[in-house]
């Protein structure tokens, strides 16, 4: 079928490229003509304009909007005056599913159906295909389908759940529609809540591989260290790359993520090109927000978005208030970095 | 080779059977002569005694112990008398590393090669192949290289991590050497510390889709509830069986635990059979205190470790002190269950 | 001055008493015309309604709300039909912060003056004084302020901070102008969310400490249950009350919270009356909303929280998935309680 | 009574002034003469080597060690020779529990008898008077009350909790004896615990306060940035200080720590004096390592120590980690500090 893409970053331009593959057509526009000029070379129509754009389009219309979640809204708005009733508006970059809820409200008088897509793949989506979640009314989830489904990796070689076969659905083929609107990103914002968990449960795992030869160290002899009680039992300089690799092969937690851990220790056994400072994009966060609501204990994903806080140097005021009142009660001065 | 097994209970007995298949010679014992009947009728050497079970080996003798981690000193300490210098005792079992430690240096007097074995993969490792995290002396363990080579996987259809074609070892075959002795078992250690956080990761936020619908339910008014402000965003009946089949399939968060997730879900999508009692068995509990000794920071895999603790009750002290306090400054009287 | 309070529960009702006793007028109202007519004879001047009410106030009137946080906002709506240009409105109980930037918003085209006040003290405000923070407008703040100085504790006899005495300021009074509209329910909403990590921290310790005779109790020895590796360390019967009461003397973690536990632990050691489902109502859930927009690590005070939400069943589906993913791994089957 | 006091650094010399002032006669040692020549001036008598001090004590002999915990190994086996049977030994220092229960049963063959003293009170306790955890025989500490009851705050103006003056016992004078050897130190261990999860508690809701003016600052608009929704709710520039102050009054949160908090804070707002590198000291680990084995939760406890360990730097491998893995699935670059 055909479907416009507006915003062909890395991510908008790959899902175009496995749409034509798949044989549908696309029309494209960007802000950056360059972008609209690549696709152009590789069979899609390019747009100069938004009116451009949706006069390319045959009616109803069906606009996939792959834009930064901060300017969503304010792309609808220019969009709009050239949408018709009918149209199916789709966003599917990474918006807070409240805002969904919102625009799916506000389109609902003008008779354009709005689609929320939670997508999970990233630079991998265009050989792996894109893993998606899909809020909006069943009818509209189901015009769009031809798309998801050659988005979608498809069954692939990845072995099928006993029991799946009785239950049909698509969700084996990659793509579901997840509820009304927001439930994609709403369970798109939990898929993500949930990787930053178990990111950091690898991460702190192999930081105590890292750091089992500590007992080889000597230690400093002071009040304000505490002495490793038995240093032979931290005596081993472990192979982190080898490590990864290992787990990959039969262990429970073989992951795809951990894949992307062995590929990385490979390349850099101390990842000595990161400074460790950790960006989180908004899902770990609203995770956490509805996980209060609903009254439901995260402890871990709060964590793992904490350390991220951390990391990045969030908690010092926090740190110096701790030193600040040890200096209070019992006159510790704080130990110097290297000291 | 040729290989003694003691302990066939599901795990050993599975190795047996796997290493038979692979074409080696195995010995095997058990407390119960009807496991080892069992496997004398596919080929294994039974023995109905230790005495018989040495005999039965040639020399130097290459000894598993497939034991659980509370019955390994005992066993050794029988199985003792019978060895001979030269021989090598494998523990396979879940010991804690500093055992390993303290046993080998016990045995080395003796001429006896200890090695300790890590081996993840449960129930599936038979079909599957045991992923193997070995410790012990370079040549020990350079001798017992057809016997792991066998139980592992092997590369199988899993995709080769890029790079790992120049650096060759045994990892991607899904065993490794390594270190000294305790290493196997510190890093299997360390590994199922990671899998309880990477476990309460998906379980924290399967529980935040579960609960997506509780902006249907109507709320207590008391100054003991906080009301939930908008309930309009929590009105999703999530399909939690579909979307962990749906993660399968190109999310970022694929993984083996997922597959098994998405296999239990389809078979009781409410899970009404378990009650939520949730062991844990050492591995979790030591990974913390070596993270505690080498001031590694470990949010999540504490918090994945307590909230086992949670599932079996043994917070409740802590609870009722909080019900006290509250009561004690603001007259809270504590609010019934289901009221 | 003259005052106006709506709502009589247990702290409007000791407000009113601490009022009149510093010879203040009052003017009450209360749904219930009982809790009226009980500050009538204490010298309050009773009002059978909203209307009366107000009538009953010299103008610029000066309107006290101390109403559950849930019908603030209709008992405004209720109000403002009797209110005038000039006069004060304030919110004296538990509201989100975000609602009193509302609200002010709202009543300021009206010209009327909206002070939110975070009152920590409970029930023992009446006796000790109550701790109070303020966001509005400085002049307002400013008109409320005998009202303040008599509600709040005064310096009584708590040491001074060195160096207070050359800052001055309200603070060391016990009341507090925190900033403009919401700053002062936003000061509370913190003040709550450390108060439930603080009375987690006890809660934990207290734990630790009740359970230090776990050496003493036999163990079940089965793969599902760690065996304590060193029972001769954990032989310890700890006499609780003894404990809490000891730490009030001189010891770094002295609190009012410790004396609340002291007084608790007496009376029943054992804590037996309290079942631990402990409530948490609403401040520590914003906090920790706060801390996330604000990119502020909250391990402590988070956890606080989910110990609460765990206190009452509320971790359930993530305990039963975390069973049914060991079931699927390792066979194992979920031990049942007391087994 | 008589005391024999080791060590005569901050703690142990204000112990023996204390001590002096009550009436006691003390004999003292140190490594350093000029901190023996010191307290001789006020009164000590002081001694040159162990031999003289052990001669310069009446028989049966009290004997208070106050010595860093890495050294008491050392300084008893230096002091053994010296020793006769029925003298006591007294550990005051932040000795390891595990080492009193070793050290009792080691001394007992000598009819040493050993006692340990956990001591809270810091720099303070000279004026305030210590508080003190005592473990051993019930005959040896009863020996010992005098020096006890000397050292303890006793009563002091501090209130007394309702039905304690039915109980009796030593608690509310500030020392208590909990339990055999061990007891002293195992509590103080839990005390140190709850110290770190108290401070953090108030640090991090310190920060949450420190950080509300967040909305006034300017975002990064980029894919690696979470926007923050609503800036209007973050608008406060609050005064530290004055609301440490203010919480001191009446709230439920009064603390001495918040005391030390008021104090730093009016000293130093920004406490820009200090780095934020937070040490800890044996305890705070010694009691999750306590929980673990007990099977006690201790979300809050832990959070607290992985901060301190956090603050150092010690999470830095694994964040690098993190944005290790972000880089591989998303081609995520870690963004600069500042940037």
């Amino acid at each position: 079928m055909q479907l416009g893409m507006i915003g062909l970053g890395r991510m908008g331009a790959n899902m175009v490229r496995r749409l034509l593959k798949g044989g549908h057509e696309c029309v494209v526009f960007d802000m950056s003509p360059k972008a609209v000029a690549e696709l152009v070379t590789e069979k899609a129509v390019g747009a100069g304009s938004l009116a451009e754009f949706t006069k390319a389009l045959s009616k109803p219309r069906a606009v996939w909007l792959m834009v930064p979640a901060g300017v969503v809204d304010k792309t609808i708005a220019d969009l709009l005056p050239h949408l018709e009733a009918g149209d199916i508006l789709i966003d599917g970059g990474n918006s807070y599913y409240v805002d969904d809820i919102r625009r799916a409200t506000e389109l609902k008088p003008k008779s354009i159906h709005y689609v929320d897509v939670g997508t999970s793949g990233g630079v991998w989506g265009l050989e792996r295909g894109y893993c998606m979640m899909v809020g909006g009314e069943p009818d509209t989830v189901k015009r769009l389908e031809p798309i998801f489904a050659t988005l979608a990796p498809g069954l692939g070689d990845i072995a099928r759940t006993p029991g799946r076969e009785k239950l049909g659905g698509t969700a084996e083929q990659g793509w579901l529609h997840c509820g009304p609107n927001g439930a994609g990103h709403f369970v798109k914002m939990v898929h993500n809540g949930i990787e930053y968990g178990v990111m950091a449960a690898y991460a702190e795992g192999m930081a105590v591989l890292k750091a089992a030869n500590i007992g080889k160290k000597g230690h400093t002899v002071d009040a304000e260290t505490t002495p490793l009680r038995d240093p032979e039992h931290y005596q081993y300089d472990l192979n982190l790359p080898d490590i990864a690799e290992l787990w990959r092969r039969g262990s429970v937690i073989a992951s795809w993520l951990l894949d992307l851990q062995a590929s990385a220790l490979i390349k850099d056994p101390d990842l000595s090109k990161f400074g460790g400072r950790v960006s989180d994009s908004g899902e770990g966060r609203w995770t956490i927000k509805a996980a209060i609501d609903e009254g439901v204990p995260a402890h871990v994903l709060s964590s793992a978005l904490y350390e991220r806080f951390s990391s990045r140097g969030e908690a010092d005021f926090a740190d110096k208030l701790l030193s600040a009142m040890r200096y209070e009660f019992g006159g510790h001065i704080e130990k110097k970095a290297g000291s």
